[in-house]
């Protein structure tokens, strides 16, 4: 007999996402209106499959450069200086990664030492829990309010700070919450980094998606770019998420060390998803600018007809997939609430739980699924809404 | 100003490879006979192509299962058991990862702490001693002879034992030595590791290119699948490096915690990547035949081409793509000479010492470029060791 398998405390105490408590009553039901997954139900432009059939055609899927294919680094480099005002050089500032995921692990591993703490404004993406945890790290959530919009309290945050804290990580657009910090946010994000040192990991995954004027990129601030790793993907811009394609833009010198790790890890980035990303950079505007306007379309949809119930709240929606709506006149906790709704009424949700405590009385609502489906899950949640009085 | 970032001890400790040295030199000259690359410049098989196409054809890239699909899981499960007697639940005991080099990590982090100890025979693939840094452990490299045909003495391993040591890392067959251990070998090796308590991780990525009869995998071997993790994958047997899709098999409470790391990590295998390896599965075993009989012949070729030169010595190639000859005749580091071959002869190889100390006076030569870089490769290399004396 074996002893046990001691796990590495850091792993074992990454927590599993309470998920399956949803996909375990969804699997019940056979008539299910999705407005849960992340996971847009959409095909890739016909630009980029063109691409790629010409790829699969030549033949070869040869390990590429272990950082990225250099013509990649290059022109995601130059589009960055040209979209965001981060300049980065791209053999040493820029690599190319398994989509963002891969790209804040490497991060967080390299830079993150036991015990800092992370601050987090939550709810909040998972991964930004689970990686913090991944690295022996201490993550701190602060809470964002519904009635400030879900923008962070600069004074709230500041108190969460200790002499161990070492970073903030957020996104924007943000996932869950469907909202995008302005200009004047990031500049006292900037300027609270900048007082206490701190390092800043922004996920811009869902830039392309945003509703309201285009903020800037923290990492183009004064000051910023020494101590901002900047996160962003071609996934969701394009509909290539399984293809696992993302960057991470950071300063050299951790960077060297972010490099090496990505070789443990990755060896190189798929070869196809590269060939897809390339495509995606030649891709007309136009083909974006469709995606974006069907995406703001639904969101708004979605955002209208939630906010018709009666005493529901919510964030008026400027980015990414989502919205956040504040469901507690229910009476429900978020977990049987979108456990009713899967059961009673044929719709799933998530609960706003998933994101983190405080999310607990919220559901997030997605618009990835396909149009009709959207449209029926709409109808469902009002029908559930009026019967519930 | 920021701070100097300072980046964690267990990632600044991973050294790069000395490989950089090795491509400068290269960089200089045109016309260079290449034995060097893992790589091969090889198509993947027609059957794949067309499988991909119609993939992509059907336009959709979305996430897949976190873990790998579950098509895949359960048809890798089934070949496992069918050829290497590897009993291992799809769901809970297998997971599908970007390649080994994502797989091992994985594991290794989960299953390691701080301090532990990590045998690897050695010359060994720097991944294994870079990953077990990686994950603050200690790499103790144990001395594999050439005049024992790099085959381990197990006493000696058993003297490198300590009550830190925790797991042995090997590949069967093995890449930098072309050797493949055989049963009474890898008995040897189960008997040890349940006498001291060891977790195995063998990586048998290169198990299709075996010349010789083919050796049972240790996990398969009485009393080790409670201790084993056995790593595979399709890069090499397919020629699809590029699409990153490797897998994992070990005891699942330790698989439990392993797949929540990969999720942290790299959310889901590249989903194209996974379409090519349903598509393996379904490959012709001809298309396979052929690809080892090509590698059999190219390696030996090699073989009997370099051990003409007098006072080299070879151990006779078993498996993989690589001859480890011993070039101490030259008088000269593995390195120099590696430069010396670049200059002078127009050929590139490899230092042993890229695969540790215990490569010194040898270099690693790859049949991996095409078969007349291949044939122009071996002639130079006998051009230079004429003119050497």
């Amino acid at each position: 007999m074996t002893k046990y398998i001691q796990i590495n405390a850091d792993i074992s105490n990454i927590p599993y996402g309470d998920r399956k408590k949803i996909l375990d009553a969804a699997q019940k039901q056979k008539d299910l209106a999705d407005l849960v997954s992340g996971n847009p139900d959409m095909p890739m432009p016909q630009f980029l499959r063109e691409r790629l059939k010409e790829a699969v055609d030549a033949g070869y899927a040869r390990y590429t450069n272990y950082y990225g294919l250099p013509e990649l680094r290059q022109r995601v480099s130059e589009r960055l200086a040209a979209q965001r005002g981060i300049i980065a050089d791209p053999d040493k500032e820029l690599l190319i990664t398994i989509g963002v995921q891969e790209a804040l692990y490497v991060v967080m591993r390299s830079v993150l030492h036991p015990g800092d703490e992370v601050l987090i404004p939550s709810p909040h993406y998972a991964n930004y829990y689970m990686n913090t945890l991944a690295c022996g790290a201490k993550p701190v959530l602060v809470q964002l309010h519904e009635e400030n919009g879900f923008v962070p309290d600069i004074e709230q945050l500041e108190e969460a700070i200790t002499p161990k804290t070492r970073a903030l990580v957020f996104c924007n657009p943000n996932n869950p919450l469907g909202v995008v910090w302005p200009r004047e946010v990031l500049e006292k994000l900037a300027g609270l980094a900048q007082a206490h040192d701190l390092l800043v990991l922004v996920d811009e995954i869902y830039r392309d998606f945003t509703y309201t004027d285009q903020p800037p990129s923290i990492g183009s601030l004064p000051g910023m770019a020494e101590r901002t790793f900047t996160f962003g993907g071609f996934s969701k811009s394009y509909m290539m998420m399984g293809l696992r394609v993302g960057y991470v833009v950071g300063p050299a010198e951790p960077m060297f060390h972010v490099k090496n790790l990505h070789y443990c890890i990755a060896l190189c980035p798929p070869s196809l998803g590269q060939v897809a990303a390339l495509a995606a950079l030649d891709c007309p505007q136009e083909v974006l600018d469709e995606l974006h306007k069907e995406f703001r379309e639904r969101i708004q949809l979605l955002y209208q007809s939630v906010t018709t119930i009666p005493r529901v709240t919510c964030v008026k929606p400027q980015g990414a997939f989502y919205i956040f709506p504040n469901m507690k006149r229910f009476g429900l906790t978020s977990m049987d609430l979108a456990i009713q709704l899967i059961e009673k009424a044929g719709v799933s949700t998530l609960p706003g739980t998933e994101f983190g405590p405080y999310g607990e009385g919220h559901l997030r609502l997605s618009v990835c699924a396909k149009r009709e489906q959207l449209e029926k899950g709409i109808a469902r949640l009002l029908e559930f809404a009026k019967k519930s009085g």
